[in-house]
């Protein structure tokens, strides 16, 4: 009898560039077709392929219309499953490839973000039992105008989770062109560790703190109905990292899980800020009607002259829109001016307990003044600690935090250290 | 108000090959807008990409799924109605696209030659009254599946074709890479000219000659529904030619319209057949149940010994096929060979009247041989006359038969000499 339940895998962009690589993703299906009591696998449009229609789009039309570009845009991952069915079929299996509105995703109105109302697994549930393969597209569903409609960033790992909830998966593989996650990004810690086990809760902190692994959206719907994920790598047959149910390892204790850096905002401070109930809402609020992003507000405590600075992160796209934004509020309550400050980065620590255990936060200021490091905001959760430096010393710092917390990949032979660490 | 009904129109790949072609294509369709009460604009693949995707699929797949093949297929044409209903809107139109399906267009279970059953124009009526230009995709279907089906090759016309019909479209305009056609192919007979009218008929017999214009099958749809077709140039403005019913001109008198040129097909000779009863009906039903297409068979008249050749022509891919086949036939009805000649070309002469004017025959035959062609084959009918000559031979014939039927381009200023002329 098959040990293993129903299993769901999804293969990005760079899995399925190629015939060759869909040949080789589709192998990877069809052996863990024998394993499991079925197999379901969404597929991302090839390579750079959405990118490459955006820019069609953008050559016909300077405002595409949305209908029209998910109508567009939901090609590539058409092709992808087409594609991976036949690759399927050459490696001895059966199987069949459905479209999102084929597939029973319905999703609501909002072309090029769209969330997924719905699933309705009736076919696919039909195909399982015939013993097929079902290859389903990523990254779309289908709306009340019977017009296919596209769910925006990280979409194909949304339609994988959401599949895995609906058809009660044992799990959903997410294969990537990185082994899993990690201590800190490998490319500037050498000596990074792969994390074998990570929290939902941290994972959603990582995403949020520049981590390019997953969505937050994903993440959060796993972690609602409690999906276990396994992200690893379409190349390597290794196991990755599984992101799953916090609770094993000691309770009470703080750990350290991973380090992320994030480059790719910006500083906007809205100086002098008359001390008074509602201003820092109305500084938010502001932004967030016109939809950007916000992190890590810090308002300083006010002078004796009655005025304080709200300082924010926000991504560096849109960033010169957020400040036009701030100046005309600045003007109507009677702050001084807006300030944009580049080359800074935002370093976090993710992990657990950090609200109980205030020693992490010391440790991590300690380094970070031993270096020589200036901090120029901070933010804290139980889950995460945020500093944010000058970017040319950012990349030093995160390595000295990596070496300090003891992250590092523990070295062959002993195994015991490559557990997450109590700080 | 809006002089003319509803019209059809198609642009075929070449005409939709980058966002500029697009949005040249899609400025016609707007200005017929103005003029029309409502355009519904069929749309091909984008220039290679059906021949770029069956491609790919014989990368993943030695012998691909029909219905994925069909999945695959239809993404091209679904790119192109998005990017086309985008580019109406950039010339200020309002604009949507609809698939094969979202269009109503239910067609048989043939995966990759399937045929349209019935079409349910709802949707496309309910955007026509709403004031839209509606891209509907070519080429494809959906079945009782609820899949996607590809209706083969010429796939494209058939859909404007049957959209006419059904939506009693005032014509259907065919947009091409040609301006029309003409009385022979302009790269071999430099002073052809385009026809104004042709009749179904005609070009049924032109397109069985080797003429690319438009495939038979669309022809005989229009026919049958007396749908008006215009082909012509998606590049220039000028009219092309109108493909309509015969009927005018003088009734009683032969014309000569058009001359055909194929080079495409070898001959087949099976020697020495036992002149009985049904043979010939067997060597055509071997060739019938593989799919071979079969042109111009030709019997000898049965020598002393009581043999005959049986010949006939065939495209050259697949030829060996249908040599090896008639091989084995030869062997069980005790015929002595089977000869494959390559080196051959089909002349046709399509005009009217031919059964009643052997005068027009008497005058190719006389024309070919006073330049010295010898002529290996001839078939006629009503509709038309065939010569098969040597390959090397048949351009020079082909200019022969052109100016001798009269069929040069008129000069300037002589308007009459352009119309259809008697023989």
């Amino acid at each position: 009898m098959k040990a293993r339940g129903l299993v769901v895998m999804k293969f990005g962009g760079t899995s399925v560039a190629d015939p060759e690589k869909i040949l080789r993703a589709a192998e990877r299906a069809v052996q863990a077709r024998r394993r499991a009591r079925g197999v379901v696998v969404v597929v991302s449009a090839p390579g750079e392929m959405t990118d490459e229609l955006i820019g069609l789009a953008h050559r016909v039309s300077r405002d595409p219309d949305a209908r029209e570009l998910d109508a567009l845009l939901a090609t590539g991952e058409q092709m992808s499953i087409a594609l991976f069915a036949m690759a399927c079929r050459s490696h001895g299996a059966r199987a069949i490839s459905l479209t999102g509105p084929q597939a029973g995703i319905l999703a609501d109105e909002r072309h090029t973000r769209s969330r997924i109302l719905e699933i309705r697994p009736r076919k696919i549930l039909q195909e399982l039992a015939s013993g097929k393969i079902v290859a389903v597209a990523g990254f779309q569903g289908v709306n009340a105008a019977a017009d296919v409609t596209t769910l925006g960033r990280g979409g194909s790992d949304l339609t994988a989770v959401a599949l895995a909830a609906v058809l009660k998966a044992s799990h959903c593989e997410i294969f990537t062109d990185v082994k899993g996650v990690y201590t800190a990004d490998p490319r500037i810690v050498p000596d990074a560790r792969k994390i074998a086990r990570i929290s939902y809760e941290e994972m959603l902190e990582l995403a949020g703190a520049g981590s390019q692994v997953m969505q937050a959206r994903s993440i959060d719907l796993a972690h609602r109905y409690g999906v276990r994920i396994h992200v690893r790598s379409s190349f390597k047959p290794a196991p990755g990292t599984w992101i799953e149910k916090a609770g094993e390892g000691p309770m009470e204790e703080a750990t350290v899980t991973s380090l992320a850096l994030d480059k790719g905002e910006v500083r906007l401070t809205v100086v002098e800020v008359p001390d008074k109930p509602g201003v820092a809402a109305r500084v938010i609020a502001e932004l967030a009607e016109r939809d950007i992003s916000v992190d890590m507000i810090v308002q300083s405590a006010p002078t004796h002259a009655g005025v304080n600075d709200i300082s924010l992160m926000t991504p560096r796209p849109g960033a010169e829109a957020a400040k036009a934004a701030l100046e005309t509020l600045s003007r109507s309550i009677g702050a001084k001016r807006v300030d944009l400050t580049e080359g800074v980065a935002t370093i976090t620590v993710v992990g657990t307990g950090f609200r109980r255990h205030a020693a992490i936060a010391a440790k991590m200021f300690g380094i970070l003044a031993e270096a020589g490091i200036n901090i120029h905001m901070i933010a804290t959760s139980d889950l995460k600690l945020c500093c944010v430096v000058d970017s040319r010393h950012s990349e030093s710092a995160l390595r000295a935090l990596h070496k300090a917390f003891g992250l590092a990949r523990a070295p062959r032979g002993n195994p015991s250290k490559r557990r997450r660490r109590p700080c």
